[in-house]
């Protein structure tokens, strides 16, 4: 079969790759209708973190095309969903809800999903399947359902966005866009999306962002802080990962309220003394994305949310290259790979 | 009157200072009937922190002496125990629990309580009254309510100690230790304390620890682990404000845990990767004591706590310095000034 795989940073290409079987009797072959490209396969593309020659993609819906004897609550022919992490989602760190940390959990992105097959490991603790095959239409929002969505999702949780809460959103990339959907879903009264780029606003509004900041640092703290009456936001959502976002993201939450950082942290540092002085509550990490996974399924089968609006670039996997391309150039939010 | 004054790193005094009176209509005038020395005095009389002919003190139990024409829950003759900050309990902040962050706050330890009297502001927001004159005996129980008791309870709080948790404490101090006692009180089912001095020990195990770890940094992290199947500690509290303690904190916490952080944290820089990766929650910094003095007065009143045990040397104030340098050399846990 032909796969995404990562040279060297810059070089994407799309080449041979053995296909995948059943080796352990918890996986399940999948059969990938489509996949996409993540802001974090930037990171490796961009150089700034050191990965050649790896097959590339941890997102991914599909049809089940092979189980192993074990696999007992997916079967051939369904059609599902699946997180960045494999996970069994029976240990007690998945029962409590942290299934990115499940002590036999898989990084899907080893495996590589960007091409027409790919082996789950764990599958009856990875996979989501949908009540029946979806229509076309529906596949970008389940598609983002397995990484964007679900992180933006978790990003909102983690800062506890909810009813009557001001919740600010730092980062404009497809995570924060649906971060800033999520706040909304769950309740939040206010939403300030932080973005300068007229599309992605745009897209914020629809998704229910009710403030627009273009400010960044400590412009943009102090103009969260106007709209907060000089306390600050309830939440925030941190959906970048550099220094100067998290900075921005603490210090723009007041006293007692709560950063939920899902940005891949590079080079950050954080100073102990404000962390101390700004007596905010800090949770992130790799998202859990399979605790929100039947729900989300749930609301977007129901088209309730339409988080696959934030795919604004489709292309055929063979045409990989042109996808990672366009999201380094920030000419794409995010890039759908059909298979 | 004779007050507590620091000149240099290591040079305390006890010499004539002005009495204080009422300044604004919502300040009290407080007769201090025993103060103490606090972990974090030790700060500046070690150089630390830069600090010169500064008066010294921020916790304290007392009389009313004088109250200004606002004032209205607290009267003259009442004994009352307030916080190390001073706040107003009424604004948008201190309703949601966070009244050392109050946006009228004074920091009491630039007032100095290591005195006779001291002047309080906000009384109305800062002091708690007991039901009635107190029992000699409890006088050290109820000044450890200001800030130590507090300030653990905070952090076992902030950890989410409760039941069915076990709960690491990193630190043996006076914190430290309160913080046992809170995480038990709280319902905790497990207390690791985290401690190589004897006397610290059994009085952990007093206050309700079930486990003793002499181990520090990795080791202390390994020996956690070992007690909790692999996995770290559900809640970890951290009362020393150094990287190590910070450090052994976070990795002593299971993904999806909680750290709670009290220890001011002092050249202390958290790396943003490994913070992202250990999925933990982070909170912490200054404890807002008001939160919880009504009830901790409640707990000390009904004779159902014993925080006072910590204090294991009383002077009279005129021999303060006396009692810094006990607590700098750690002869002594906590050093209480009568006045």
């Amino acid at each position: 079969m032909r796969g995404v795989v990562l040279h060297a940073p810059g070089d994407i290409r799309v080449e041979e790759r053995a296909e995948p079987s059943i080796v352990e009797p918890t996986d399940a072959v999948l059969r990938v209708v489509a996949t996409c490209v993540c802001g974090s396969d930037l990171w490796p593309y961009r150089g700034v973190e050191e990965v050649r020659d790896a097959p590339m993609g941890h997102e991914y819906v599909g049809v089940v095309e092979d189980i192993g004897p074990e696999v007992r609550t997916v079967g051939v022919g369904d059609f599902v969903v699946g997180s960045f992490w494999a996970s069994d989602n029976t240990c007690e760190i998945c029962r409590a809800g942290y299934q990115s940390h499940c002590v036999n959990r898989v990084l899907m992105g080893s495996i590589g999903t960007q091409a027409p097959l790919a082996r789950i490991p764990l599958a009856d603790g990875t996979l989501v399947a949908t009540p029946k095959m979806p229509d076309e239409e529906l596949i970008p929002s389940l598609l983002a359902a397995s990484d964007v969505l679900g992180t933006g999702w978790f990003g909102a949780v983690a800062a506890e966005a909810g009813p009557g809460r001001t919740v600010a959103v730092v980062g404009d990339g497809a995570v924060g866009l649906l971060a800033v959907l999520a706040a909304r879903r769950l309740g939040a009264e206010r939403v300030v999306a932080m973005s300068r780029h007229a599309d992605r606003q745009a897209l914020a509004r629809e998704f229910g962002a009710t403030d627009i900041v273009e400010e960044r640092g400590d412009e943009g703290v102090a103009r969260v802080k106007e709209l907060t009456d000089g306390l600050g936001a309830h939440s925030v959502v941190e959906a970048v990962g550099t220094q100067q976002s998290m900075t921005q993201a603490i210090r723009s939450t007041r006293p007692g309220g709560h950063v939920g950082f899902v940005g891949v942290g590079h080079g950050v540092s954080l100073p102990g003394e404000e962390l101390f002085f700004s007596g905010v509550h800090l949770h992130g990490g790799p998202a859990p994305v399979r605790r929100f996974l039947p729900e989300l399924v749930r609301l977007i089968w129901d088209r309730e949310i339409d988080p696959g609006r934030v795919f604004d670039l489709t292309l055929p996997l063979d045409r990989a290259a042109e996808g990672y391309r366009a999201m380094d150039e920030r000419r794409a939010i995010k890039t759908l790979l059909t298979v």
